[in-house]
């Protein structure tokens, strides 16, 4: 499937639009350009030597005189699972650490000090096929499991804060939950989050294998800016983007697995306007390729069993509070994309545009909580 | 600066991408492609040579073994001013009037149901001024105003629900309000609506004028499926879409006034975000042109003064549950937008996706309230 695969949307509009009115389509599809980042040649030369591909941007305030310039530089690392999902587990597990592990060498060479990985990312999405085994068999503790070990060493060496979303086990009383751990560039962990919803569509039946999470809307506070994580399905939900940004988040990651014929045209849309409604930079990123396992499933729409839930559509990017955002990384390549941010933009947008402050939330509170009431009458006028 | 203005997005892409890749172009940008809808020949004469452009699309739902499809045809409208901005008054909406009459006559020929004007349509976007005179004598009754009574008689002549956004006075204690009056297809008022957002960004200095509106969520109940109206600003707060969608809304209008320089890349963003996360249909529409005004006024923005708000961009479309869209109509030419959808979408795109399920709004409602109280202390996790 991936050899037909398209390969990217910004290509394509490159390659065939003419120079004056593509600017004018790039204007009104992606917002103010943000300028491309000048790269280190050896991070450049890395990407070439391990195959991944390797963008930078920059997204630019105005300079204000009496706070510096916050600047940040995030990755998003995007890819494909490197072993067969039949190979044995720890050797899936180390083959991806080391993939990721050379992906984020990378990423120190271009001076990134927070970094996002996919979700679950140390294993196959393999949640499609409902089955328990081997797949529990990937989860970890959050705090001092095998994979947090690693980000931990990733975080100390790079002085870099890890975003790990791993598939999590409690190890107390066996409760799985789909879960991003944040280290800290110090090598600690600084916390946890989990899931906030978990899907029912198509064939993500997570719900099969974990809970809603019960970590609310904590945002976390590193040395780069105050941050928080979205996975997934939550970015469906505008109110849990809001909520993490009522909280102080300036950056939200999405750390995301999904697929090209079920969700690809909201894709662009939902992480984007997450943006724009609530004045912080978002991060969309998404696992590349097409995973095969060996027993087949069905999908629950009437079709054949299959051994795959499709094709991931990478296309990780990074849109901004002022409606602008990066080309995204490619449809079916590993890749890196490098985004240098001055904070100070968040604060800027707000003061223009000022939603957080005509939001009325005092009335949405209450109207909210009369909808949750098992009474509720919907607001209906009929003639 | 309309002579230099870009036609239009979609033009352009059809214009230059070969059709293999433009097929994956509009799939990812687009979603499912809307069909066209065959329009009478007479409908298109008249929008020839009343030098309007006329575009249909159909939306299709899955036929269902309990319920019939509900279909119902909707008609966008935005137009430029006819007269200028110092013409008399009554000259201004006298003509107007006349204008969208022979726009909903054409409206009328294509079998539209449920007819929706852009922002304040009786008048110029004159908020930029601050001036008071003579911009305040555009208002007029909701109930029983002089536009109210010209919607009436076109909604009984057409069968048709009209909805009309106007500059409202309520003339008991003269307050204005930014309002839409829904005038049901058998010509009585079925109520009224008002902007719950109001801007306080550039030149949109409505918060001069009218304040926020004290009439909630309400949804109106139509022979033809049960609709609401989000007037312009409120586009950008999803608590705004989401709480009409709560009440039961299966499309969402969105009168809007809002220029190319202000929000461009956020048009296609927002209304299309809330019609994938309500399950419903959003329909975003912007008058076109470039008023010009007597007086010069200042932007607050350190530039001189100037005569005009700046291009307002059209590009009225409709977005659907499944995250698809409609094309645009220009960004230059007055248009009618008509779409057939069939209502039966709303619910078997929410049963696939099941975000309103999976909403979680008991624990939103909770953790919004204490974001409103002033002792909230912010979850923030540090090292």
């Amino acid at each position: 499937m991936s050899v037909s695969e398209f390969e990217s949307l910004e290509n394509t509009l490159e390659k065939h639009i003419p120079h004056d009115e593509l600017k004018e389509v790039k204007r009104i599809l992606f917002g103010k350009e943000p300028k491309k980042l000048a790269l280190p040649a050896c991070a450049v030369e890395a990407a070439l030597e391990r195959d991944f591909e390797l963008q930078g941007y920059l997204f630019e305030a105005s300079p204000e005189q009496l706070r510096p310039p916050r600047i940040v530089r995030i990755g998003l690392i995007q890819n494909r699972i490197v072993l067969p999902t039949d190979a044995p587990v720890l050797d899936q597990i180390n083959a991806l650490h080391n993939r990721i592990g050379e992906m984020v060498e990378a990423a120190a060479m271009c001076g990134v000090n927070i970094v996002c990985f996919q979700e679950a990312w140390t294993m196959p999405f393999a949640f499609c096929t409902r089955e328990k085994e081997p797949w529990t068999e990937f989860a970890e503790s959050a705090e001092g499991g095998y994979t947090t070990q690693f980000c931990k060493k990733l975080a100390q060496k790079y002085n870099m804060v890890v975003i790990s979303p791993i598939l999590e086990r409690e190890e107390t009383n066996n409760v799985l939950w789909n879960t991003a751990v944040v280290v800290s560039n110090s090598g600690n962990v600084l916390g946890k989050t989990r899931k906030n919803h978990i899907p029912r569509v198509g064939d993500f039946n997570e719900s099969t294998y974990y809970m809603e999470g019960n970590t609310g809307h904590r945002v976390f506070q590193t040395q780069f800016g105050k941050i928080a994580v979205n996975i997934c399905y939550g970015r469906h939900h505008p109110l849990n983007w809001f909520m993490y940004s009522m909280n102080g988040a300036e950056i939200i990651f999405n750390p995301s697995a999904t697929v090209g014929g079920l969700s690809e045209p909201m894709w662009s849309i939902e992480a984007r306007n997450a943006a724009i409604a609530n004045h912080c930079f978002t991060c969309g990123i998404n696992r590349v390729g097409t995973e095969h396992f060996n027993n087949e499933f069905t999908s629950g729409d009437g079709k054949k069993a299959h051994q795959d839930l499709g094709h991931f559509y990478g296309s990780s990017y990074v849109a901004a509070p002022d409606g602008s955002r990066s080309p995204g990384l490619s449809r079916t390549r590993d890749g890196l994309l490098v985004t240098e941010m001055d904070l100070n933009l968040t604060r800027q947008i707000s003061d223009k545009w000022s939603f957080k402050m005509t939001g009325r939330y005092a009335e949405y509170a209450e109207e909210l909580t009369r909808t949750t009431r098992e009474d509720f009458k919907p607001n209906i006028i009929k003639e």
